[in-house]
């Protein structure tokens, strides 16, 4: 058995997001089926993390066991043919030793994109939030400002979600063009609805319905009954999972038929 | 009767193209039976053109005679509210007198999308054609200049196409972003698959299998018989099109309640 690890991209829109779930059209499901399919034997894959129904990748990294020694570049090529048109390998390579598409993941990058304009949008429906009211960037920026660095993101989790809720922040920047608002997030891990929970918060404040500190004191509460409403799924898409040493870009393919 | 402006924007990917047909599903039918709905009587649109199957649009003009003076706003907030996700009124205006959306037309502007490289693409899947072979674009930008001007465009209609085909092309601009490759045009009328064809024959020199030169020979030899095959439908958008002295932009609204 050899490790793949596999670079996804996925239109997340008619997907109940990439976990399997019974009964319902999964990432997860449709690449262990074309896996499963094409080795002859029953393939699991296990990614980086999981994403919602609705919400896309550029980026996600999954890794799994294979018994046969299938060039990875054919790996891809033969997934491509069999999965549906809204999943796609865009890579496919052997794993260093010890990897783990989750455990050793050390950071992971997310896009989210608003279309801020009072005309409605048919081409960008599944891709972006609408929103109408103009954004206030500068008063948005001022509040992305305090959740940066490491901080507890309990009143930014989504409910149930279990352990700790401490997450480093590297990075939050808010970029315009034209019409459209793109917001990056970069952390060390993010807790489950996140990213849409702290979106939420950073329109009321974009909005003028709430002030840049108001974050702050959000952040401190440590409380989930003052949070805004999480942004709809579609604007977010898992840009880039990162990992020690050995992003999966730069992994080097071990010499041809060795270990 | 009044007579009003409509700018719409679509989502071709589910629907066969933007004319009626018997039996399908298409951006006028939709329109037209939202229209009739809404006004309790059948009203007919009429737009600056058809676009194919698969084709999109981000600014298709088409107008209608109503009888009711619903404010246009409010005609364009209750289309939308009837109509599917995958196509909007983004724009709805009285029109000015004479207006027709198709013979007031000056021209019009398309938008053709391809993503250069390598790897596939899910995200994108229904929005450009994905060319793996890397293009040379200044030999594009070399082809492209044969065909800018008033010129008889035979080679590049579809057959069947019937009247003139001569069109004054008045702009093609190829421009780069990351792997991402926009083509424009801008002429007074283009024939039916006109853009299509002129892109699968720019695709044809961009990749090396036809010289720059070559287009100006199949321009002057008026024939289809040594034209490449059209691109397909999904990279192609209908952008603007142009009336003079009134774009729908524009158009001011006639004193509330007067002719």
């Amino acid at each position: 058995m050899k490790r793949l690890v596999l670079t996804i991209e996925y239109d997340g829109t008619f997907f109940h997001g990439w976990q399997v779930q019974p009964g319902l059209r999964t990432v997860q499901l449709n690449i262990e089926s074309a896996l499963t399919r094409m080795m002859g034997q029953t393939i699991r894959v296990s990614a980086s993390g999981r994403t919602d129904a609705g919400v896309h990748a550029l980026g996600q990294v999954a890794h799994c066991d294979v018994p046969k020694r299938i060039p990875p570049e054919n790996v891809a090529l033969g997934l491509n043919s069999i999965l549906p048109g809204d999943v796609r390998v865009v890579e496919c390579r052997w794993a260093p030793e010890g990897f783990h598409s989750r455990f050793r993941a050390t950071g992971k990058r997310y896009r989210y994109l608003i279309l801020n304009r009072r005309k409605p949008t048919a081409l960008l429906r599944n891709r972006v939030w609408n929103i109408r009211h103009p954004l206030d960037l500068d008063n948005m920026r001022g509040g992305a400002f305090y959740l940066i660095g490491e901080k507890d993101f309990f009143s930014f989790r989504s409910s149930g979600d279990p352990g700790t809720t401490v997450r480093d922040m590297r990075d939050i920047s808010i970029e315009k063009d034209g019409d459209m608002v793109t917001i990056f997030f970069e952390a060390n891990g993010f807790l489950k609805h996140m990213v849409r929970n702290i979106v939420g918060a950073l329109v009321e404040v974009g909005r003028g319905r709430m002030e840049p500190g108001n974050l702050k004191k959000l952040l401190d509460s440590r409380s989930r009954l003052n949070a805004p409403r999480k942004a709809p799924a579609q604007g977010l898409t898992l840009m880039e999972v990162f990992y020690l040493n050995s992003p999966p870009d730069s992994l080097t393919n071990p010499v041809p038929g060795g270990r």
